[in-house]
């Protein structure tokens, strides 16, 4: 450990710390190695030390001490990120909010939390004393942080209604703390947002989230199944257009993934079932069996308030969005996947190239969202991994075809994104992360402000794989 | 009083009625008198007794004791309907369900109630109870019955989220009396809805109703100010498109609306101002500040929680939908209306179409609403009035230039709609009300199965005008 970072460990011993190293590893981890590319560059990725701060004051103690020791910090919720977002590029210190965690208060509406609160126990408090829950959550939402969730995701269960995180409304304020020789505390609202909302901590850090809330409902999880895809992705759509019938998750899973991958659902598929996914309220039922009655190509598989499978499916979230890419790469450590946007109004025609170019190769793997105000798709293919050269040429393919990827095999916010410089990010962090420690090697704008994004962006300040310094 | 009639209420006389001539005669009227059309025709109109139930044993005693005296029977709820739904055609009994109005329970998501029970009382109940209201009411909300919205009803102030009252998922169940020797008690939902919902009450008597709620919030009324109708029109669209933004009306009113008929408003618009109103959920009002300084030709005239107006506006449901035509007849009792429905994707440009053929004979008047998942704009154009003949022309002008339109001046559920049977309601009308009482002449396919819409429908049995039969 390098004299600077012990002497910042040392001033901070007074917090709560892992020591185990097995903990620190595991903690320095997310779900980075959903790709080969991100697996093989970042794997040996580890925080000099964690320590696990439960209040702001405790947070800016850490801030203040690591930014007058030159230390690297790396913020990170749970480690469900697929981007790679919370991995120290440089060592240093990870901070863990598992800690700092309350749910401040409720009122109709909105929800005040701290950044470490599990999104579910979140849920669970709001939903007993206040009939309400997240508007929308990751499929991780059982382990993920709510801080986590807001700093390096996008949307998820839920988008179906109310977009993606970025879009107005979605977020109300955000408390944030710099790294600065004195930090400041700055609560944002409205257009002050985006300077820190998916920003993966590179340029404060949330001590504090506002976020909007819907009412909860006790969600029916129904599975679909059809032979034609199409009918199966019309129809998935077609129910998010249905503007009465309240619905939390629309997925469509092209043939076989139901049947190779969901383990609970496999012994009552066939092979050729494209299933579609659902959450519905409870008080739309009778609705949604008038609307699946329009769709003769379509069956009811499973719902979860009334069935006979000896073991539920368990909840629908936990098929849907990353979960999907997870439970194939249970069964099958060689597949990866993308994210893919499907825009109105061509994304039907857009899903349809892709599958015509690519077969099986690229298995379908549809989340319907809204954007703006249209009902369309993300896309989260579970793709045959066979080289990186063919991974980069799916994505190239792709773009040509006029799909917009966030390329999940990049650890970059650029590269993630729209490979385009965020001035409101970039600026934020030239005042609030002058000595740019705040997870370093994560926005090329600040590293190198001329990058032409014609390869893969490579740290420079990443810490060398051991294989490379023996 | 001919003796069928007195027959049949000497048999309800242990039921409350009203004996007033003058309260007679107002409980025989609904607000058909917005059409100078059914003005004309319906003015002379009055039922023969009035009836009050408070339970559905009531209602199916009146109904039995009319069915064995064959006298019509009209139901209303508060008389608000612009169509003439509630007027008794033939005299008649007609049922107000003023004491049949208890909420029955609430639960999350569904509310269960009596048909007479005024849509604010029933809001006001379960919003201080279980922190919800309806997802959609009419701008008459304050004084409309919740059977008679369904029953003569379309859609309103939520409409902008929730769509029409038809659409799936907006009505749960509904329970129906049928007009028979011996009275059935029926509960429909699902692909049964439609039987009975907006049928006027033709073809059965709603004595319970369950319709899904939505959270409840003390909406912020916004009005917004432009010189440019067209960026008005566009702001309000796109902020309904706004995934992340709750919003329950949005409304358009072309220059000079406001400064002409909004009492409240005149004295801080100009006459060449454009409005918007709005009624936004307080937690989304920073992201829409966001939203809106990206229009600069739009301004905030006012907002409902902080303003600086002497007198404040009101609620700014009453604004909008109906109230809008219903302000602008209490200035200038020469003008009308009509119902039109401008289409997703076209909406923009047959609005551009439509005010460039009429101009100022034609005010618009839209209303943002979603029709299959697509922001469109619902039309409720003050009309100048002229004659009959050019009314009728500007309704066929709407047609030719593609605007659907439904006709408020027409009594028939088949004008006021699209023109065509609906077997559903016919059929249902067959099996429950076999002698043809209730309602009459408000379904054309019962008395004239062949009628091709080439002039207004003119009901045989209607009660003659007085000056007729001197």
């Amino acid at each position: 450990m390098n004299p600077n970072v012990a002497a910042a460990k040392a001033a901070l011993s007074h917090l709560e710390m892992d020591e185990n190293p097995a903990t620190i590893r595991s903690k320095s981890r997310d779900f980075f190695w959903y790709s080969p590319i991100l697996k093989d560059r970042m794997d040996h990725l580890i925080a000099d030390f964690v320590v696990n701060p439960a209040s702001e004051a405790e947070v800016i103690e850490i801030l203040k001490t690591c930014y007058a020791h030159d230390v690297p910090v790396t913020v990170r919720g749970a480690g469900t990120g697929n981007y790679g977002q919370s991995m120290p590029m440089s060592g240093g210190c990870v901070i863990h909010m598992k800690n700092f965690n309350k749910v401040k208060s409720v009122y109709p509406g909105g929800v005040i939390a701290e950044p470490g609160c599990i999104m579910k126990d979140l849920d669970d408090e709001i939903r007993a004393t206040a009939g309400q829950e997240l508007r929308m959550v990751p499929s991780t939402y059982a382990m993920a942080t709510v801080g986590g969730f807001i700093a390096g995701g996008s949307g998820g269960v839920g988008s179906v209604r109310w977009g993606a995180l970025r879009d107005l409304g979605n977020i109300i304020r955000l408390r944030v703390v710099t790294m600065e020789a004195e930090p400041r505390v700055l609560d944002f609202r409205g257009d002050e947002l985006p300077r820190v909302s998916h920003a993966y901590g590179t340029n404060g850090i949330i001590t504090e989230v506002e976020l909007p809330t819907a009412p909860a409902f006790d969600w029916v999880g129904v599975f679909m199944r059809g032979k034609d895809f199409v009918e199966a992705m019309q129809f998935a759509a077609d129910l998010a257009n249905q503007d009465g019938i309240l619905i939390k998750l629309a997925s469509v899973y092209e043939a076989p993934i139901g049947h190779s991958y969901f383990q609970r659902v496999k012994a009552h598929v066939e092979p050729d079932d494209t299933l579609v996914g659902l959450m519905i309220a409870p008080q739309a039922m009778d609705a949604f069996a008038v609307f699946a009655a329009r769709y003769p190509g379509m069956s009811l598989l499973y719902r979860s308030d009334d069935h006979d499978w000896p073991r539920d499916a368990g909840p629908l979230y936990e098929f849907a969005w990353n979960h999907t890419t997870l439970r194939a790469l249970k069964f099958d450590p060689t597949v990866t996947y993308l994210q893919v946007r499907y825009s109105f109004p061509d994304h039907f025609e857009l899903v349809e190239k892709v599958r015509a170019e690519f077969g099986a190769e690229v298995l379908q793997h549809l989340e319907v969202m809204r954007e703006n105000g249209k009902v369309m798709f993300a896309g989260l293919p579970i793709v045959k991994y066979t080289s990186d050269e063919r991974l980069e040429e799916i994505v190239r393919l792709h773009e040509e075809m006029g799909c917009m990827i966030f390329n999940p095999h990049r650890y970059t916010l650029e590269e993630g994104g729209r490979q385009s410089t965020d001035a409101r990010q970039l600026n934020f962090k030239r005042e609030a992360d002058p000595k740019g420690l705040l997870n370093p090697g994560k926005m090329i704008a600040w590293d190198v402000p001329d990058w032409t994004y014609d390869r893969i962006y490579h740290y420079a300040g990443i810490t060398p794989k051991p294989e490379a310094t023996e």
